[in-house]
């Protein structure tokens, strides 16, 4: 790929090219560092930036890589030699939100827990919380179709995205989806740029549903022997017809240092489970939780006042940072058909075991979706053995009937095992569906496919 | 397009053509009848039927045209001159439905209240429940996207969509999705093809998400005294953040016309509208659209027996029996933003005067997708003023923010409405993902389109 000596886009006066790109832009949360250096970073402003911004890397031969807040964990927005970085967080306005539709249209470097604060002045919220939540964009979260812990009644991402505005390989700006709850007009484009990593075009907005703020939630926190009777529970209490808003386990090693973390000496031993049920049977649902836990566990707490919640939550929300104070996590991101969490738990152990890598996992009960913490040892060898272990975590989901990634994304790290999971065919299919959008070749090249 | 002398695929023999034909192939439930009639017929009843077909019919240079049971709404399954139909009926076998995952792997042409009722013998339902649910199939519920009722509280199809089995154009079969409730890895080829009428290729099966029977549902009808007070209501009760599972409204005419077909002589005047909550939190959702209405009118009633039940829901029931009792219906299919519900029906109103049609409306309040039904005088001028009258509703609909199908889809029928409502650019990169698929424009070509 050639590279322009200078690099200047008309009409655009915040770029910045050469030794001021910033190291940042090479990587995100997932560790991942692209080789070499990005040409330019465009710090987009408006649609007319990023439409212009397209045609000149177009023009110059230059590779666009499209980047929220880089909080990805996958390395998708990682950019190198020979790239063009379009950096959407100062598309950041939030152009309306409709109380009467239950809507909101954004822009793309939104960030996501500040369209959520905006939705609550008028009693709705944003439903999907991905964990970055605080410091994502919503274009990220659209374009990795990010998960969270609601996912389980609310759905992911995709489910509250009604229409986007995405800029194309020839700058041109496309309007998908529509501002009403339904609707079959032509083939479903949303879907198809929601999910698709920055390949197929610059998601510059979106029109996303919003619900109403539920009046009630209850917490029920419960510890258990083993993470084998946690899923057991937990697939129990879906049996009994309950739809929890969160369902999140947590397995003995990362319960155990999670509590360390928090400095719960003495705390007790086991798998921990924290589940919350709302809306108007929240106490109905959360009643039908604890008496199903109860049959496994004489450990059980209910709680709905803000100081007890924030007890009950609090060892699921300190997993992560209990283990990256241990050393560098390696985040995993599998989903197995439900009946198969505590099979995928077992595994886990051993192929802990059999790499000699410490793997903590916790996860979503309520969806199956698992996340498998390798926390990298500092020797020699440590990183091939990580490597060996994440291997065998994918070849594990697939054998299970599920799937590399729940939520995360292909990006860079996940590349090669595309195919295992979704077959040749799929693969030929989705290379040329992205060939007729992007004959070039422009869009983040090297990722997903 | 050149026309073979003499059909016969290669190991299929149930294959029909020439006179042998029927008639019903040339058209489905919304009237259109395609010029000329299929070639040939193929009633496939395995996968390697279809692929045979699809290959045999990519050779001799008919077209495809594939077809469940034949109750769109929009003419995408009539077959003219020139086709080859894959009749999907025969491919109707349910392979696995499991509890523990909430799901169900079944073939197309299983008819969706059989899949519905298939899960109900282990406490589990197929929640999409378009009108047609007893006749059609989940193949051509999938192919259209279809809504229904329930879609306000739980999705159309796609929502329930989680992966699905395609014949290609070169005769491949292609797996999309997943069988865990999250996943994203590469592009959404399953909702791509869902909605897509057809046009990308034949859907043989699905994997789609089961749901938990609610155990308590509650009905709650009223009549107000205008169809605008109706409208009003409905968006109070969603302003109460309560999610009915139903919510459904009749116009003043369509609900005087569903009465007198009921025999209900000396019923009352005015908008109906019924509404039904479901799930733990059932009565007291139930309890606040109750007392909502009842700051709108003092006429409600609430009941949970079946019974009851019937007689709440038996005026919405009547609705489209009665006015096909009248007269020829134009079905049509618009989604409006929920607050302008009422400007909608006093547009159409005016519509109907200025066309001399009789125009009744009735719809999904809980979502905005409204059902004006144009009953078809007997008259010389009548088709052209029903077709004036039809395009004022499409252009209302666009106006309003709309979309011109809110479920029933393109198909032959809206086909020139369609690039109004997405825009050409829209339509350019739909049109080219059709080409990226199918090159030969095989499948249905002349719908969507």
């Amino acid at each position: 790929m050639s590279t322009p000596t200078h690099i200047s886009v008309d009409g655009i006066a915040d770029l910045v090219t050469g030794d001021a790109v910033e190291e940042r832009y090479r990587t995100d949360r997932s560790g991942y560092i692209a080789p070499g250096r990005p040409e330019a970073v465009v710090r987009a402003h408006t649609v007319e930036d990023v439409q212009a911004a397209v045609r000149y890397a177009a023009g110059a031969g230059l590779a666009v890589v499209p980047r929220g807040a880089g909080t990805g964990l996958a390395g998708g927005a990682a950019a190198g030699a020979g790239s063009l970085v379009i950096d959407l967080t100062g598309l950041n306005r939030i152009a309306d939100i409709s109380p009467g539709e239950d809507l909101a249209v954004v822009e793309a470097g939104v960030i996501t827990a500040d369209l959520d604060a905006a939705a609550a002045e008028v009693g709705l919220r944003y439903a999907p919380d991905p964990a970055s939540a605080a410091i994502s964009t919503i274009g990220g979260n659209i374009a990795t179709n990010a998960g969270g812990l609601r996912c389980v009644k609310y759905g992911v991402t995709g489910d509250s995205v009604l229409g986007l505005s995405v800029v194309l390989a020839d700058g041109t700006l496309l309007h998908t989806g529509r501002r009403t709850a339904k609707g079959v007009a032509g083939l479903d484009l949303t879907s198809l740029f929601t999910g698709s990593e920055g390949t197929l075009g610059v998601i510059v907005g979106a029109t996303v549903r919003l619900q109403p703020i539920p009046l009630r939630t209850v917490t029920i926190a419960a510890r258990f022997d083993d993470v084998e009777t946690a899923a057991a529970a937990t697939s129990r209490v879906l049996a009994e017809r309950v739809r929890p808003a969160i369902m999140e386990l947590l397995d003995e090693a990362s319960t155990r240092r999670a509590q360390d973390h928090l400095g719960l000496d003495g705390a007790a031993s086991g798998a921990f489970v924290v589940a919350q049920t709302d809306g108007f049977g929240a106490d109905t649902e959360a009643q039908i939780v604890a008496d199903t836990f109860r049959t496994f566990t004489s450990r059980v707490d209910v709680g709905s006042d803000p100081e007890t919640v924030e007890r009950l939550l609090a060892v699921r929300r300190a997993a992560l940072p209990a283990l990256e104070a241990l050393g560098r996590p390696l985040i995993e991101d599998i989903a197995v058909p439900r009946p198969r969490i505590a099979d995928a738990a077992r595994a886990v152990t051993t192929i802990a075991d059999s790499h000699r890598v410490p793997i903590f996992l916790f996860g979503h009960a309520g969806d199956g979706n698992l996340h498998p913490i390798i926390v990298v040892p500092d020797d020699p060898t440590a990183d091939a053995r990580a490597e060996q272990a994440a291997a065998d975590i994918f070849a594990l989901a697939l054998d299970l009937g599920g799937t590399i990634t729940g939520e995360h994304g292909i990006g860079v790290l996940k590349r090669r095992w595309l195919a295992k999971e979704t077959g040749e065919e799929s693969l030929s299919v989705q290379r040329a569906i992205r060939a007729a959008l992007d004959p070039q070749l422009l869009f983040n090249p090297g990722k997903v496919f």
